[in-house]
């Protein structure tokens, strides 16, 4: 089979769907281009140190990989992977003056080079031309999908802020914060390339639903790795999470899992927020110790599984084989 | 003639207007109450600080005045008047971060009340929510009216924060930039309502018109009266545009006019952003002594009278009455 012979040459299952959609993508990257644009000088450059950082282009592939699922003949599907990447972009630029992180991809953040005044007005600027992209594929129910999943992302984020600090977060109140801040998009994007293919509700379901639960898996990997001391490797800030004493699952569990020292240690860290350095060492030591860290990779495995069995409503092609190894991807990058 | 017996009477046009269209008026509002409700508290308790603090909605008064004069028979132009309304707000909110202001509508800022992020994400979510308002007019044109606005707004701020403390900045400059950052959304705020109503492109381009030089007559007038002393009356700070180094038109014309030591102030004061409380005052004066405010004042009139003028495309009403007085009183605010 393709697929194997191609994935043991070592290619990731990304890039197998990058080149399933090449001409495409291309053309989504050209209007990325062209819609970053602008005679105000500082947007384009601005936008560029971000959407040339090497991002994966996940959620733009999403869409383009459900409208190729969906046999889609029209253009409308270019536009809409190049809108998602654009709301993307701009709830970066909108986290990076939120969390006050220090790396994004592996570059120093953008409102640390021009300010937070710019970040707020770029994201804003590339929200609005998302928005006019898909007015241009003329698809009121796209536009509905997309809006509202701006909408959730919005509130997810407020919800996460509200959260920080609080060791007495539960774990459903955090999986309503993944679902909204990060799966929403993930949903949005393959829902959205669905319907412009004009398929069954069905295919649709299907793919909004392995879109949702990538995006809680990737989340979920996300947070663990962030306890992991791997993120270093990615080129990204170790610890953020930490430092902005965000309650993620691992935090979460290990102060569910923890004695009497660990919580006097919880406390300090997170809920006062009186932290060192080598506070994120110990932190680590803890999550590991907990096995919050397992138990955090073994949930996002089950929403791995789901978003692949959802896709059993696809008829077997080479993108659904792509979709599907992308699952385990998502997962397996953390070993 | 009504129009004078009401004026003498001592409304305002504004006043006049809204209850000309206030059975619609209230229907968007009960509309703005309901998107910016979320089971996330933070989001309607930070939304209302700004949407409840006395508000003129001179916008989507806009919206809905310019589909009665049409007469738009639908429910769309109360959905596209809260989406008006929203993304104003939005970007008050994310103003609010960029600009460091700290009094709005003589209310403490809510940046101040809840920090930076919280302003963004609920910027945010409220501009998801106005285009989700604009999805349910199903009318493309619109939400293609006001996305291309939404991007200029954008586009016009960060030219704005591009050109502070810059004492070269053209006459040329500054008119872009309140074009964009103001007059684009009262223009398509008028557009909007009156392209709804499906009347001719010659009345669509009328209201464009009127909402387009209102917008830069009433940004003109509020940039004199940043200068002016008469802002504290109307409960917003005074000198914001001086502290933040704005070069808005009072200072460009000042710059242009001033002896050698008027350039040394404002080099220092503007250029090094090195300033005492008292500069302020001897801004004030210099603006006023150099004729630069009665320049900026006369500039809004011409503007208010073009606004009035595109008003002639539409037969003669109630609507058309208190259209044109509220240009006239967007001026006369100042005296």
């Amino acid at each position: 089979m393709l697929t194997e012979d191609r994935a043991s040459q070592g290619i990731s299952p990304v890039e197998r769907l990058n080149t399933l959609v090449a001409a495409d993508m291309k053309a989504a990257d050209k209007l990325i281009r062209k819609g970053m644009a602008s005679s105000v000088e500082l947007i384009p450059d601005l936008a560029r140190h971000l959407i040339d950082s090497g991002g994966k282009r996940l959620r733009p592939l999403l869409t383009l990989a459900a409208a190729k699922a969906g046999n889609y003949q029209g253009e409308g599907h270019i536009r809409l992977a190049a809108a998602v990447e654009f709301i993307h972009t701009a709830t970066l630029l909108h986290d990076d003056v939120v969390d006050e992180s220090t790396l994004r991809r592996g570059k120093v953040s953008a409102n640390l080079v021009w300010g937070n005044k710019p970040s707020v007005l770029v994201g804003d600027y590339l929200f609005s031309r998302a928005f006019q992209l898909m007015v241009e594929t003329e698809n009121l129910t796209v536009l509905g999908i997309l809006s509202r999943a701006s909408a959730i992302i919005a509130e997810g984020e407020v919800m996460q802020l509200g959260s920080a600090s609080n060791l007495a977060v539960s774990e459903e109140h955090y999986m309503k914060v993944v679902s909204a801040k990060t799966a929403a998009l993930f949903a949005a994007a393959s829902e959205g390339g669905a319907v412009l293919s004009g398929r069954g509700s069905d295919f649709v379901a299907a793919m909004r639903a392995y879109g949702e639960n990538l995006g809680i898996a990737f989340q979920l990997v996300d947070d663990a790795l962030d306890y992991s001391g791997r993120q270093a490797l990615m080129g990204k800030s170790v610890g953020d999470d930490f430092r902005e004493a965000k309650m993620t699952l691992p935090i979460i569990l290990s102060v569910k899992r923890a004695d009497e020292e660990g919580m006097i240690f919880w406390r300090r860290v997170i809920e006062t927020g009186n932290q060192t350095e080598a506070d994120l060492h110990h932190a680590i030591t803890l999550v590991e110790q907990t096995g919050s860290i397992q138990e955090t990779m073994r949930r996002a495995r089950a929403y791995a599984d789901a978003a692949k069995k959802a896709l059993a409503a696809l008829p077997a092609s080479d993108i659904r084989g792509a979709l599907s190894d992308i699952a385990d991807f998502c997962v397996e990058r953390a070993y």
